[in-house]
């Protein structure tokens, strides 16, 4: 039993080729004590793992070399760990490999009877508790507030808009193809999307905010981010949380002026999901019932194999994904417990 | 009895010129019903009248051949309503002039009792009740912050130092000279003085704060905020106020990058005092208190005549103030009421 690996082989400006990824095949590793060697079910790509490439995300550095990170949902093979029996379902940091040997102290236990596995990467995963603690901690959510959000058709941006839904607010998404914007309307239920692409989104933007932006939830930073904060509405609130408009360069680009801010009296915060891991269990019992009741929907960009992860995150990086970015690593459906 | 009145003579980019407005004196209005004859004893100049000059200030644009805005400290010669009897002193929108006619609905009774009536435009008034708000309301203070704050001899800044000081935070303030640092330490208590025109502010904000700033109360935008935004700390907050640095600009520059808010998670606020009107009262018996038992100071640079308003303005647009500023209008000492 082989482990297949992804390691990044150079690192470039600008948004990533396939050819920066390596597979390699080696043998795989035997889990000493404290130890789990795991099988790789799905695999998370997400878009910080471009600016760890840079060597500027929270979580560290990836250098040429390097297995690539990332998180997966994992089954155990073997367990020298009484934490965790051979079978178990876990969530690790593993990064992209299919024969991972974790430390059980790194591995979280989750319980695969929330909703499909893949979902525990996604919208029951890292970035729907992103979007879970933006709306219901930071928010500060109000039942007439129109609220905006960017990669409104990503797993962050789509279940901002299905929370704040939830709770009465007019929702107007902003994506990239007409076919996003309209998943957003017809299956998540936003009031409106906007085509960044093709549309002049300040226009737009008034035409669908004629009273101004309550809240915007900001994934993606650049003039986006910009257009929102002129129109904010008074007393609006603004989360920042991605900066995809900027991860592929290599400068920090200037932003918003001051100005916008102190107008609308708003109150803008930045948001890092590690700080809200207190509101998980919370977050996965609603999310689970929500998703079971079959009152949330969301939407999977999956490709089957390790070999097809390179070429599924420089989509991601190019905005060519359509839903949550998902490597279905050993080829199966997993998506009953297997 | 003459009224002798300054008019905004012409529009230009830039810092203002002396030229810029424009001295005129006409026979005194006579109050009508429901309207204050007054005497103008202390005008209070203000930076947010450039932006008034530039037609972009909230309160509303000052136009060629208006006469110039501001708030002032007047006494009633004659009064037309019954809210307000002859020698009463109040505070009022009444601009550079030096016998307005005032509406009585549009005066606030001011007590003199508080402190020196020309503390009312600064520590006592406007500039002060900034501060006071920002530091009580918005920033969350506790008492172990380092809290940075620009503009910081001028009555906002030196207001914002002194209040975080009474709570017990160490205070760093940024000023445009040597002699403006000395007295933020000397006088007003602060810690630690920066002069931006002579040292390297980044070196100098890392020296003076080795774990990061937790509060930063802006009140100039520009260079200075983006510097304080690479240096903030985990959880921060930061109050915009003012944007001295863009007010003599026709651009809107931008602003920081927002992965610094993201980073360290910080709050920014937009503060604009209007909104907190109702804290009057208690900032009002508070400041009045401090001040009387010696335990805060304050710093006025004064001109005695309306004559001298233009080029104070212009002082003061330019930097080279120190101190509130304030024109005597009727060039005799009103410090005790009269």
């Amino acid at each position: 039993m082989n482990n297949t690996r992804v390691l990044l082989k150079r690192r470039t400006g600008g948004i990533p080729q396939e050819q920066d990824f390596e597979l390699v095949d080696a043998a795989t590793d035997r889990p000493a004590a404290g130890e789990l060697l795991c099988e790789t079910l799905y695999l998370s790509l997400d878009p910080y793992l471009r600016g760890r490439i840079s060597g500027r995300h929270i979580s560290g550095a990836i250098n040429v070399g390097d297995l690539m990170g990332g998180e997966a949902v994992n089954r155990v093979i073997e367990s020298k760990s009484d934490r965790f029996r051979q079978g178990d379902i876990i969530a690790a940091h593993s990064g992209w490999q299919s024969h991972p040997v974790v430390r059980a102290d790194a591995a979280r236990q989750v319980n695969p009877e929330l909703g499909p596995l893949s979902t525990l990467l996604g919208i029951l995963g890292m970035p729907g508790l992103t979007a879970y603690a933006g709306m219901t901690r930071l928010a500060g959510l109000k039942a007439d507030d129109t609220v905006v959000v960017s990669a409104a058709s990503g797993p962050v941006g789509s279940m901002v808009g299905q929370i704040a839904r939830r709770k009465g607010c007019r929702i107007v998404g902003i994506a990239g193809s007409a076919e996003k914007c309209r998943w957003t309307v017809e299956q998540a239920g936003f009031d409106r999307g906007i085509n960044y692409k093709t549309e002049t989104l300040r226009d737009s933007l008034k035409r669908a905010c004629p009273d101004g932006i309550d809240v915007y939830f900001d994934n993606v930073g650049g003039d986006t981010l910009q257009a929102c904060m002129e129109q904010l509405a008074f007393g609006a609130r603004v989360i920042l949380c991605g900066l995809i408009a900027q991860y592929n360069t290599n400068e920090m680009p200037p932003g918003p002026n001051p100005a916008f801010i102190i107008k609308a009296r708003a109150t803008v915060r930045g948001l890092v999901v590690y700080d809200h891991e207190d509101l998980r269990p919370e977050f996965e019992q609603q999310v689970s019932r929500w998703l079971k009741q079959g009152e949330i929907c969301y939407r999977e960009d999956c490709v089957e194999g390790l070999e097809h992860a390179p070429a599924l995150f420089c989509r991601l990086m190019r905005g060519e994904n359509f839903g949550k970015a998902i490597v279905n690593v050993q080829g199966t459906d997993f998506k009953s417990v297997p």
